[in-house]
């Protein structure tokens, strides 16, 4: 194929060839191929939706992320959004502004893998928009899912006594990265994590179900500043615990030779997991096992956030979090 | 204010600046400020969504539009689609990524228009995402309307023997954009028809409620390219009557000057009027009196477009309708 295949092919003729592995979904009345979408709704639920957007230079670089592994990624932050209101995402919009030299086999790649990704948690691509980017990639990705009416999990229900929880570990992606940004390979675990999020939707639907957690959203800026937001938004402050927070092996062993990189799973980015607060004090370890949860500070009335250290003294972190415009 | 103030301002602020104009709406539970917007449903209606990208140096040029403009366009564009089915829109979703030397008012005065447009068609901006963009200024919309359950107008329902309608006129946009691009400046009423379009949703509601039309697009490419999207998706074929082609008083003094220019109104793109087909054969003159509809032709059995001059003979277009990849 040359370089000039995607003008060959024309905006009709790519729409078709990304969208040909499309699948149905018995809510889905018409998919792609019309003006709009056309969805069943329920009185019974209530709507949610979140659209983000991905730009090569600031939120990817190829050199160090497969198309195929790009286009997963894509649709796995966005129903991130979904699962950190404890809803089930259903269906997703994608829009796509290709360079010209973006060979066609690598397009289909990063399709391949937007839509695996997306059947992975029951949902389907409904619609989408393609043309030609005059700069870099650039990708935009629409997804709504559901929730029961009211159980929808905001950020501003935390209450002082509650306890803080997360999911699963915290600073791969974010060390995997600065590994990237320096010119070193990454351990492949966290490169994984990196490249590979993976949308906690079932332990956001049962959070959901069971009304299990006053205040929760995805970790995508890093905790201090995601569980800023919930402060903020809850008017409460928090305590953290240090030595709870919950890190991987590969990350354990890179913390041993460099301790500051604590800091990477405190302020870094792009982890992808739930952070929520509950009533529930013992949810890591009776009401939810297996669910991979770790209890790491509490809610309290007094504002701010204070982490504290293994030796009970302040901890302060060097990084704030992440922003996009930094 | 300096170039860097998106930087000073960071992403949170940025959204902040923009949304803080942001209505509600009955059906918006939660808008801007979390993982998701959330919005009541009803089992009474269906769902619409569509997706739009606008990218700068594909989609506007700065030179010849203001960001005010651009942000009436941007919601514009978007809400047609939903027009095109004859639904009703609710809710939108809005992406921008900026390149850094943007200054912060331009971004203001985009954010303005755009809310402003949102608000004439009685929608929300709802939600929305946004980051610094390495290249190009590119938006991203997500439109969400709805339509009574079955009244959906598609592009597959047109038969042999209806009649072809369009509102409004055509060629105007692509007559200013002609001019713009050689340099000249364009007419004041075609300059408007280009930057800031109208999405016909009135006209769109009628005919779903009451069942008029068999197919309905709205035309973005122009009406050879559009009309072939319906032509196809039916399996039927057309003829049109050149002559009955709707044109405004400026596009009409440009053709007296240069015959060649019917072929924009015919190819052209950018009208965002409603292209439908019905079997009521006096829409125009009784039915739907009022609303600037004109009657251009009439579906047939046999494959096919056929324009038909004023002398009775086979007219050839030299512009088969805009792509985005040529």
């Amino acid at each position: 194929m040359t370089s000039k295949e995607l003008e060959n092919l024309g905006e009709f003729g790519l729409i078709e060839r990304l969208t040909r592995k499309v699948g149905s979904a018995p809510h889905l009345v018409k998919g792609i191929g019309d003006d709009c979408a056309i969805q069943r709704q329920t009185g019974e639920r209530e709507l949610l939706t979140s659209t983000d957007l991905l730009i090569e230079g600031i939120h990817f670089d190829r050199r160090w992320i497969s198309l195929e592994e790009l286009g997963r990624k894509s649709a796995a932050v966005n129903i991130s959004d979904i699962a950190a209101m404890g809803g089930q995402p259903k269906s997703l919009f994608l829009g796509v502004a290709c360079p010209a030299e973006l060979p066609l086999h690598e397009l289909e790649d990063f399709s391949h893998g937007f839509i695996a990704e997306v059947e992975r948690y029951g949902a389907v691509l409904a619609g989408g928009d393609t043309c030609r980017s005059p700069g870099p990639l650039l990708i935009s990705v629409t997804v709504q899912g559901e929730v029961e009416i009211g159980r929808a999990i905001c950020r501003d229900g935390a209450l002082p006594g509650d306890a803080i929880y997360v999911s699963g570990t915290l600073g791969d992606s974010a060390l995997a990265l600065q590994d990237l940004l320096a010119g070193r390979q990454p351990d492949s675990y966290l490169l994984r994590r990196h490249n590979c999020p993976t949308a906690q939707v079932e332990l956001g639907r049962q959070l959901a179900e069971r009304q299990l957690a006053t205040a929760m959203l995805d970790v995508s800026d890093g905790i201090i500043s995601d569980l800023g937001h919930i402060l903020t938004a809850s008017a409460v402050g928090a305590r953290l615990e240090l030595a709870s927070i919950p890190l991987s092996g590969p990350f354990r062993q890179a913390l041993q030779r460099n301790p500051q990189l604590i800091d990477l799973a405190l302020g870094g980015g792009e982890d992808y997991e739930l952070l929520f607060t509950s009533s529930d004090q013992n949810l890591s370890d009776s009401t939810l096992v297996g669910l991979n949860l770790t209890k790491i500070g509490v809610i309290e009335e007094q504002p701010g956030l204070r982490i504290i250290a293994a030796d009970g003294s302040d901890y302060h972190c060097q990084r704030g979090g992440f922003d996009h415009f930094s």
